[in-house]
């Protein structure tokens, strides 16, 4: 039985690109740094979500709160976890650290859908389901 | 006496590098364009955030709800109102509209700081708060 | 006989997320700028490259010569001419000047191909070819 | 004496948000990589160009030519070269590869200047001279 993934770790370096004239990181970058510990979140589940066939997993919400800002250079981790898994959608939290201080506190909900149009929201394949856990 | 701004719309094309492989426009531009929707309404309200002096004014919180997608070339409104003034800190929300059909809805929540190091929480300046009012 | 076009000038004002730590816009802006610019000229001539069934036109070559900074909130020009028409591909010019001053020069060659795979060179369709006119 | 450094490889993943809606990396986001590649390349060297006092360090120009595309989740190398050193300024290559197919080639040149206003290009600084060489 295969071992289902309720969080993962991801860690980075914050790239000069990301950085805004006020010397830390942009904002908007957060969003992305948590997509690609999503993406690393799947691949070490062994699925790609970007593979499903005819589905789909857009996003329908996603928020960050700020505690400490990242400069160039500095490396952090994005932890990914799965906050909550319902019929068709699922929740994901990821926490930012550097060195163990908070940086950021982030969330993300996605929806399976069958890619229309018309989108239809659609039950979560049993691929995935049998992956994955809230995490405890 | 001056008029004070509670709401600016920001009109806005998709651009082609905004874009997914989904074709839609990415979930982290949404907060590009809330920044945009930001910067133009200081600019009606004849002040520049960036232009504070000692001040700063990071980003603590910030929140989208995507109702429908963007795509390549869409033209969109982008509404962005005053929803509350505290006395280190303004909240905005952001409504994103196309032809009148609802894209998404945002939130950012930035507080006033003597730019440091440290950073401090600091009243939010007379020449800032005469000019805006919460949206009604 | 519809009008030939051969340039086609976008303004633009830099964007908060535009610029890095030095204040200054970033180098890798400029080829988004210029993208947009091409777009902004394609729907002056009544086209979209995005629109053209089974052909794509990805890039082969791009490059930029950078003369002056841009900063935030600056207003600038971005002014594309068609430099050469070949068989299968189009190479651009674009010429970046903020009041008059120039800021940058760039070029950019695209290619027409069958989207396979295989990508396959193939001539430029007519009807682009009979709005367009490489630049005097 | 130390070592100097003539060449560099950064290895990368090609995340989500990078890719178009033609499902290849967009052609702006190459300068990005070239970027991260300079900045490993001065990291191995032992030093950091954004930590040279009142130096620095702006793009004269840069450049790419496309030979493959790059797809999500592709996993790319980018070496970095020194092409060559002049008085005041350095002019890399940077060859990508994706398990040694040629991705792209590009080059970029920074000149050293004394952070105005105005800027005025001053000499290399030994620091930095006494780490590199030209590949041969």
């Amino acid at each position: 039985m295969p071992v289902r993934l309720s969080r993962h770790t991801l860690r980075r370096r914050v790239n000069f690109y990301e950085v805004d004239q006020a010397a830390i990181v942009h904002f908007s970058c957060y969003y992305r740094y948590m997509e690609e510990a999503e993406h690393a979140f799947w691949r070490a589940a062994g699925l790609a979500l970007t593979d499903a066939g005819t589905l789909g997993f857009p996003r329908v919400s996603s928020a960050f709160e700020y505690h400490a800002p990242l400069r160039f250079d500095d490396e952090f981790d994005a932890e990914l976890q799965i906050a909550a898994i319902g019929r068709s959608s699922l929740r994901y939290t990821c926490r930012m650290t550097r060195d163990g201080t908070p940086i950021a506190t982030g969330t993300m909900t996605i929806v399976c859908v069958e890619i229309g149009p018309p989108m239809r929201a659609v039950p979560l394949p049993r691929a995935i389901l049998e992956r994955i856990e809230v995490v405890s």
